[in-house]
């Protein structure tokens, strides 16, 4: 299996690239970013999106504050920059997690009298090439799963593609996959308000790969689930509670109700990173809101009356109820339950 | 009761004024419309919208028509501008009915020289008139229903207000009478993708006469009736099969399925006239689809990547059996089945 020739995030030496998604798919941007501020900032600022490729931006991030740390106050500086990524977006856990590991590091080296750069730089790259790995990892599980019951249609939500990730994806990487084996014969691509990852993004990469796309408003899948268009629902999350329960971008819990309401099975992909078994249920998961503009206006266009009060909330909880299988770099867990979670995952 | 003092569709003497809708909320235009041809080129155009409206707007369109058909080829004329606007849009059955009218009157006139500019133009004002009346009707029904249950607040899609009707509104009209008895605490609108029907108009609508509305995007919806925050999803229809089917703004079916999930009542409000009782199921209703630059474009900034595969639907179908009541400005059908449809219709 191969990965996607897409590279949004490249690391230059002394300074971190970032294809700019924000301006997709009219114009391929690439954005420098040179220390842990900048690359907060872009997080925040949606240059990058989706939880594993937020982890590894906000590694490679450290990396790039402990190379500009130079006096003897390093792990104090290390310390604000992880606390300044942490504080970027507040529902990844990938994002904690990637910064768990940079803060491990840093650990190991604190008696040093400079910072541990290349044993950072070493960490983020570790990350990234290991998120790559296992996004090929869930192309394979997924693609098993989908192969016991021959060719078929899929319908996906949101971008969980290379440009989500360290590369190929989860989601849209199983999807991947699975068309390069001759399983899938079309996606359907939900747009997904308010900022239109799969318009935008989603659309994009398929067809730049050549993968047959349809792409329609959000609220066109049900007339599609409906029609018996769709044999699979593949989504992506942003955290996973031990439950099973799921976080993923506003309208994951919509489609997953209509294909459940369908009988169109359900398909999570995530690395294992988004696991939080701390958290019991979904209801312990905090939903993001974002910037009412995403709703007021399109481009500098006024789309709603001034003053007008948004409620824009960026994640929703669907159930592991909803959810037939979670694919993740270790295996498939079907269903989902806080025992096949804790037995896939090694925690019993 | 009163009526909205919002005025989207005026007859002006010798034209035909139309608050054009594709400008607000920003700005409000008034346009003049002096023949069929652009009657119904401002009805494709979406100039003015809305099931009723859109058939208001016809029934002035063939006056005007009239005012110019001037020699004794009179029928013939006036029946190509009726086929002209029966053209302009494809699933709103008041567009067909209002033309019916219309066509009755040229038939009581056929012998006469000339056309009967004033019985056309009355029969259109009649139209116009009768469509007020039953609003505020139905604004009665649906806030009966509503007072069963006390105060509530009340989740709308698309709109279905003064601007989509000869004034008050179906639904928004049901909302617009049970807010003014105090039955409303709060309306939740959703932005309506892809034409954002619910930003521009519904909000527009809501805010003006001092309502309070919060405005989502669509997929948002399942978070707010998941957290027991609506009592009644209230939407229109634009054509209702005899079984009680309902073709409605795409995005309608999803919601009532969720609704459904979530034990929300459903409840649709339209005119009689919107019932097509030689439609034996929603199976049997044609779903329009439009332009894919809705879906690949946001003004002139391309959000889409160019030649992608567009589905956009206009409608979606609601089946019977998720909706709890149908209002009409005859009483409520509740709930809605082949019997209870052609009782209150008076066709047993």
């Amino acid at each position: 299996m191969t990965a996607s020739t897409i590279v949004p995030i490249r690391w230059c030496g002394d300074a971190l690239e970032l294809l700019d998604q924000r301006a997709l798919p009219d114009r391929e941007i690439r954005l420098r970013v040179n220390d842990a501020t900048q690359t907060a900032q872009a997080i925040t600022d949606m240059v990058v999106r989706g939880a594993p490729a937020i982890g590894i931006t906000a590694a490679y991030g450290v990396a790039l504050a402990a190379q500009r740390a130079e006096d003897s106050d390093w792990p104090q500086r290390l310390e604000d920059a992880i606390e300044c990524l942490a504080a970027s977006r507040p529902t990844a856990v990938n994002l904690f997690w990637a910064l768990a590991r940079m803060r491990g590091v840093i650990d190991r080296h604190r008696t040093q009298r400079e910072a541990p750069v290349a044993a950072l730089l070493d960490e983020a790259r570790e990350i990234h090439q290991r998120d790559l790995a296992d996004n090929l990892a869930m192309g394979r599980y997924g693609s098993e799963l989908i192969a016991r019951n021959g060719t078929c249609t899929v319908m996906t939500h949101c971008n969980t593609g290379a440009l989500a990730t360290g590369g190929h994806g989860t989601a849209l990487g199983v999807i991947r996959s699975a068309w390069e084996q001759g399983l899938i014969t079309l996606v359907h691509a939900n747009e997904t308000r308010p900022w239109l990852q799969g318009a935008r993004l989603t659309a994009w990469e398929l067809q730049r790969e050549g993968i047959p796309v349809v792409l329609a408003a959000d609220s066109a899948a049900s007339l599609l689930l409906a029609r018996g268009e769709i044999d699979w629902l593949i989504v992506g999350a942003d955290r996973i509670a031990a439950n099973g329960d799921v976080a993923n971008k506003i309208g994951t819990y919509a489609l997953a109700v209509q294909a459940r309401h369908h009988g169109v099975k359900v398909m999570v992909v995530a690395p294992s990173s988004t696991f939080d078994l701390d958290l019991e249920s979904g209801a312990d998961i905090p939903i993001e809101t974002r910037d009412s503009r995403e709703l007021t206006h399109q481009g500098e266009r006024r789309v709603a009356p001034e003053n007008v009060k948004i409620f824009n909330p960026v994640f929703d909880i669907t159930p592991a109820a909803l959810i037939d299988a979670i694919v993740c770099e270790h295996g498939v867990i079907e269903p989902p339950n806080p025992t096949s979670i804790a037995r896939l995952l090694g925690r019993t």
